[in-house]
């Protein structure tokens, strides 16, 4: 079973009385995207010798705290989204009601499934209690949800560079280092890999941020799938208004190199995940 | 340290940037409430011969998701309250955004508490995996969120007594089962006292709901501190408009006494438990 069959796998039965709650889950679930996370868990799990079928649960967990998080910040209290990748937004399909508590079993599920038999049974008992600790560590209010506030309080005014960076690192990274993280304690890996992981994750999702603000300046809306020009439009700082895009473009590069850097603390195969920070850098959506 | 003081100290520290989403969690742990939960899990951790110390961590995680989900079912897209015992509550205070948040962040931190070093130190790691779980699967869509969500569906239509009954199993049954299940967990209580102190905890939180329809009806608004007469005016079906106050009250006496019973699996003192189960009974507010 690949991670994508076993993330529905985790889902309740849909019995008649909550069909409504599981329904909202699995729409959001199965509604797409780029799938970094998991794929990050995986590969660093392979990297340091562990199996993919190990850190398949870690990689679902991650994946559906990703989920839960779109589904909150996509609500009318929080950004009001309507659309996400082209598809309406959950509460936009079940109403909010449904959608907040989509979110919420969403959230649930993936600590339920961190500690499931299953995870259990590849990883054992000390590997499940760390990686569910890490995981609501980096998800919780210190890391992504710390993040979603500091963003929040940063809408309409003008914010340093440094602010960006805090709110970005915990917004974006904290989940991204977790999925990372992740993978490599199903893998058994020892401290200095895990480290090496971490930065290696915080320098990608920074430098994925950058690259976003710049698509959002240089491409154009059939490209993207999104409206461009929206920051300017909400008078948002972001790294392109406050540094330019030639800057921009160095110090994401720069990053990515940094990232890469980050993977000679591992023996094993890095061509996979070199490659991946480079196509992040260099991706034109 | 007792269970009260520890609960704040999960609490991560309130630094500048992220000072809303604490704030809003911790105005809400400190609200008060009858704290039902984690008296319940302390309980039986002693009755199986357990100790309070260790049982302390699911203590606090227990109260953690009760808190979120009063606060996530305080907001406007769902019960739209704007007291609750008599203070303004979250999203009053802190706006929908930061209420939503806080809530989200004390559902994460209630598995990094129930997974904290602390609750490893006195419980190993095999336990917290299991508290972990059981918390999860109570808490999420098949449970508590389920339960919300039948809740929501039933609102301006009659409904059977049956679906009330399943309703209240999981809206306040299941939670209320966790709680009870953790502190056993913690004291390595054995299969068979699992499921009597499960069987106990239902019967106890089903009696609590009709006691609670029952007060709508025959108490006063200066007693209970919220307005009576509610549920008629928003023409919701409950156990005495369905039943009867007689009815009623015997049902709620006869749960409670099943409750009792199932204590005799324990061979330890389960005065405590009795008492609390008529206490819950007999209230009168």
């Amino acid at each position: 079973m690949n991670w994508e069959q076993a993330l529905l796998s985790y889902l309740p039965e849909k019995t008649e009385e909550i069909a409504t709650v599981i329904s909202s889950m699995e729409y959001s679930l199965t509604a797409g995207g780029k799938r970094i996370r998991p794929m990050l868990t995986l590969a660093f799990a392979k990297l340091c010798g562990g199996s993919e079928e190990a850190a398949v649960p870690f990689a679902c967990a991650v994946e559906m705290i990703h989920t839960y998080s779109l589904i909150h910040d996509d609500l009318p209290c929080m950004d009001n989204d309507d659309l996400r990748r082209g598809k309406p937004t959950n509460h936009k399909v079940f109403g909010e009601a449904a959608a907040l508590l989509g979110g919420d079993g969403l959230l649930t599920l993936a600590f339920e499934t961190v500690l499931s038999e299953r995870a259990v049974q590849y990883n054992g008992y000390e590997k499940c209690v760390r990686a569910g600790r890490i995981l609501a560590e980096y998800a919780g209010a210190v890391g992504m949800i710390g993040g979603q506030v500091i963003d929040l309080e940063s809408e309409g005014r003008q914010v340093s560079v440094e602010r960006l960076r805090v709110m970005d690192e915990k917004k974006t990274g904290a989940l991204i280092a977790a999925a990372c993280i992740l993978g490599c304690i199903s893998a058994g890996a020892d401290e200095a890999q895990i480290q090496a992981a971490r930065e290696y994750a915080m320098h990608i999702g920074t430098a994925f941020q950058i690259v976003d603000d710049m698509l959002d300046v240089t491409s154009d809306t059939a490209t993207l799938g999104k409206p461009v020009g929206s920051d300017e439009e909400n008078k948002k700082s972001t790294y392109v208004s406050l540094l330019g895009l030639e800057e921009c473009q160095k110090i994401s590069r720069a990053l990515t190199d940094k990232a890469v850097a980050c993977l000679k603390q591992f023996d094993g195969d890095t061509d996979e995940l070199v490659q991946f920070a480079y196509q992040l850098c260099e991706r034109k959506k």
